[in-house]
């Protein structure tokens, strides 16, 4: 295991989780100016897009755990790389999410809520229930396998994978905030979790079924049909 | 025929209105932070941009019948592949409404109106007559034929055109949204007024005629204007 | 002269203007769910991203009578394709908005007040006098110039032009609506000043004058600064 | 040193500032449309991409003295360098601010308030402190710099590092613009706090440690650990 990888992935998730998960609490309800989901939908993608050209000749730029099982499902990565990967990536999104805590109680009078944590039912922003969770969260991250999986294929355009894969997952959070805040992620959702507390950690479990059901059928989906030999 | 090319549209096709219907209803309206028709203008879009890269180089990420049977008129695909193709689209979208229908009715009181079908006169969501809506269809599948069989073009700079397509189909909703909802994609429309039912069905024809015939004098306008020998 | 190329400007053109003024006619100003600026400053770098892709290899996508004299200053095209090129883009920008007048008009009780036009005083959105309508087209259309000559240099990366100068138009607009309602291309301004009338045509003059006093700087500029040898 | 790529330097910090602070002040706030953090977040970006592309192949692109600094700490520029190239850039600020001033105080009873100047405390938009201020701007300059470091290594795809790195500007906006009004760019600070006069002159300190603190670390961290054989 090669440690740059894991700094890498560390980075690339630290930034993914204060990029994307700040963006939201900072900015989105600012009155008047604020970026509301529009901008929080970029603020995600971006940080994937920007990380993916700024470390992914590194480690390939997953700061997912469900995108690295999704990969080892689709036979592109090594499973020695699998629990390094998610380790280091977890370890990232929670140090994110400490720096946007000390940034956010460094106004006076601030609280943080329950900061962007992802949750359904009380949780969910617009009030969705756990089988709308369920189903957004399996197919959206189904869906942003493929686009994965897809976009980094050797017969794809080589050098967009990540335009591809971060606006990717900005039209992701333009659909699913109101759901489930969108996870697609289970390091993101997690390291929002533990600042949260409460329900945010009763859901949790849901943000790591879902997303990696959802990769493990797109990684064996993309290898059985689309790399088939006619 | 190639299973694969088909799976790759149908799954586009569902990609292209579970995130573009999806965005508009679920989150188009949410009260302070919801994305209105910026957002949904990028969702469209972004379901193109992300699936022609995820998908482009199986099927060539069609998703749509009037870009396969403007693409068939600009000489680029076999007749063989038009009908195929059309029936994997079609059905693709109704499969992207149905989980987009799951979705919505797991919040309480939920209910789904008119879902995001297109329309005109009492269906446009301002108002415009069917002249109108005939026109803009017309004209705004045009320009998306120009841009399509442009960026495809061997002369074009290879890789970029998943990115001009794509961000093309947010152009044309920034437009027209307001006009009819914006189709340009008569499968994108059929798989909302079989759930909206009542006018959206009646109305339905319009939004297969109108791309129809503008990407047919795309295809041809391309193929006799900027593929002659000077 | 290639008649397809003028065909091309002529398109490119059309679409310049009714994908950009049509944007900010019919849905900047949609009530809760309308674009505002930020949705028509992408529509009209959009439309120019689009086509760059769409017909750029055909005719090299300038669409404003600007780019081209620029272009020519800077060295970069033939003497004699300067006035077919601007005679085309002139009729493709009132076309463009002929069409976007008859998507207008066909809402019931519909007024096209001043159009999209362009001005300083009192047709300034936000009452800017001439001297800050002077100085802003100057500056932005000298920048979009360098912009354009310099993304189209054999030295920068290629393919990326359409990118840089379509999202390079999107970024004017940001800046400069509040000002002139945003020029820096007189055959948009024609378009719309001869559906608007009155004041807009008077104040036409500054929207040819100052778009192609900043082009001429620039390509000026350019070629002297930037393509000396060392 | 080459002339060439300090007018470069000039014209695209003067672009940077003009663009970005220019949106914010002309356009952020109009009534119903304006274009808020999220048009202020794009135009910034914007003009880095654009310019990126327009004069990248002449100076490098870097419009920021903190990105100057991170790039010599990372072994990417000449010594001898740095110095003109901050020089270039901090005069080029303050004339995109003079233009700028020009045009805002050409409306009747216009006022330049404190411009878009960068603060912490009273100035910050949001009312962070001081340490929230100095950790975003380390923070965010660090992150800016790992991208443009990778994305600009020979490792990663050519020539999208104009895309990465001036969207990654835009990311860093839509997440710190409550904070500080966000900086990262030390020429960008002084232009704005020269006009503004009073608290944003006392404060520019950190807006020149903070940035250069970041960059100087990712420069530093990049090269020792990215770039380390193994």
């Amino acid at each position: 295991m090669d440690t740059k990888k894991l700094i890498a992935e560390f980075i690339g998730t630290l930034w993914l989780v204060l990029g994307g998960c700040g963006s939201a609490v900072l900015a989105a309800g600012y009155p008047e100016l604020g970026i509301g989901f529009v901008g929080v939908s970029f603020a995600f993608g971006l940080t994937v897009l920007s990380m993916a050209y700024g470390v992914g000749h590194i480690s390939g730029a997953h700061f997912n755990p469900a995108v690295t099982i999704g990969l080892f499902m689709g036979g592109r990565i090594d499973k020695k790389d699998v629990f390094p990967y998610i380790i280091s990536q977890v370890l990232g999104g929670i140090v994110g999410a400490a720096i946007l805590y000390v940034i956010v109680t460094g106004k006076q009078g601030a609280e943080i809520g329950t900061f962007a944590a992802n949750g359904y039912g009380s949780l969910s922003p617009d009030g969705y229930g756990m089988t709308s969770a369920l189903v957004t969260e399996i197919v959206m991250t189904f869906a942003f396998l493929i686009i994965i999986l897809g976009a980094t294929d050797a017969r794809a355009p080589q050098g967009f994978a990540g335009i591809a894969i971060g606006l990717g997952l900005t039209l992701i959070h333009l659909i699913s905030i109101p759901v489930t805040n969108t996870s697609v992620n289970p390091a993101r959702s997690t390291s929002q979790a533990l600042f949260a507390g409460g329900d945010a950690l009763v859901q949790l479990w849901l943000f790591w079924v879902a997303p990696i059901v959802g990769a493990i059928l797109a990684g064996a989906v993309y290898k059985a049909v689309f790399e088939k030999k006619q």
